[in-house]
């Protein structure tokens, strides 16, 4: 049933109160509590439709997912397809999954320190002027916050089409002083590498021949103690 | 004049002993001395016909470089090139410049320990097979010898063509642990960056509308603490 009109959409968000989260700042510290279990917690920050943090949360159950974005439209689209996707096995809601309303700039209101393991930035807006490079999500004055949020496994894993925003975030996680590993130029070089979970934006682009850039940046100490112990066995020295 | 035969150019070498080094070996620990200074040695691994070390030379006086090939020919081309940059200005030998023929294979037979203070890697051999991974030139089997060669505020300057070099070379740097600034996906996106000598190959694919790809990493330690007191600094946090 396609709802019109702001209100229509809201109304149905509200009824979704098993997977729709419409006042994530009452969850800070308590996300955990709120799935029912101690398992890491995995977000998307600006999910858009939904397709990777649905897909992710069906692939991996042992992992809890949250969904960010800051329009009722698109938490309404992603709630569907989440539902979508686990619809044929039966279950109506998705145990491991919340999609959650909220502003990027306050994600500090809605987590605690450490109580995220892994942030996805996917296609996050490039902001191409260099006058609004403080709103690109990689900025360090969001690095900052993520690094407080995440707990010592923590990682920020981002990727993107635009070469200018990738860029920006390689020298920001460097300035930053976060440790980067698996950077890729152009992921899907060698066909689609269904390792990686794909978003709707990544679908489009892929289809189109554009090239996505991917890259890892540790930000937890005892991530950073795993890295380190295994970061040269790939070379044959 | 043109030369003709191998044995022509290596009588034609061999007469330059100004700025042509046949046995770099001899000068191990020396090099300061040949050049008769103690300024900082930047050398070029892989310099082919030495347009971008000649410029380099000339525009910095108070550095001493080295360009470094393993091919009689391009060292002949090279000091060519030197020789015409200078001229006008009436200087017969580059007073700061040597070119030396050398495989990179065996560069610690041929610096000691901390005597350069840059290495430049211009658009070197891409090797893209993954089985020809071990001589790419910034794996981390000859990062290691340039780690030893380079001192407290020795840094490595990669430019490229390659995307898929760049990407190893990226994920080596942060592999072996070596900081990265200044990283650039498109050196010439806001027209040509004079800031930048141009290479042979580089003035080639900038006219082929080919994307440069530039990184810094930082090998020295004291090269890392200047890093460290500026690198926010150019953000608005
Ligand atoms: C370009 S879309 C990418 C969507 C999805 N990740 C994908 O790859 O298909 C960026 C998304 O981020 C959301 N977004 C941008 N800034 C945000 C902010 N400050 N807080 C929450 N969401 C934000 C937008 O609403 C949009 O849905
Ligand atoms: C692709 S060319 C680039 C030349 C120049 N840097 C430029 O950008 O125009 C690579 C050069 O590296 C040299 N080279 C490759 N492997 C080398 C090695 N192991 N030792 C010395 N020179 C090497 C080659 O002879 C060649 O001149």
């Amino acid at each position: 049933m396609r709802l019109r009109g702001r209100k229509g959409i809201r109304e149905n968000l509200e009824e979704q109160t098993d997977l729709v989260v419409l006042d994530p700042r009452s969850y800070k510290g308590q996300w955990s509590k709120l799935f029912g279990n101690d398992h890491p917690i995995y977000v998307e920050f600006g999910m858009g439709k939904g397709q990777f943090i649905s897909r992710m949360s069906h692939r991996y159950p042992e992992i809890n997912f949250i969904g960010i974005d800051m329009y009722d439209e698109l938490i309404r689209r992603a709630s569907e397809k989440a539902r979508d996707i686990w619809e044929p096995e039966g279950v109506t809601t998705p145990p491991n999954l919340k999609l959650a309303l909220a502003n990027i700039e306050y994600a500090e209101e809605v987590f605690a320190e450490g109580e995220l393991e892994r942030i996805y930035l996917n296609f996050s807006d490039p902001w191409p002027k260099s006058k609004h490079a403080r709103r690109r999500l990689t900025h360090p004055r969001f690095l900052e916050k993520y690094r407080m949020l995440l707990n010592p496994l923590g990682e920020i894993h981002q990727k993107t089409d635009s070469r200018s925003l990738f860029e920006f975030s390689l020298n920001a996680f460097a300035d930053f002083g976060l440790q980067m590993t698996n950077i890729s130029l152009d992921l899907h070089a060698g066909g689609i590498n269904e390792e990686h979970v794909m978003t709707e934006y990544e679908t489009k682009f892929v289809g189109q021949g554009i090239q996505i850039h991917r890259c890892e940046a540790i930000v937890g100490a005892d991530a950073l103690e795993r890295y380190k112990a295994s970061r040269l066995d790939k070379y044959r020295m």
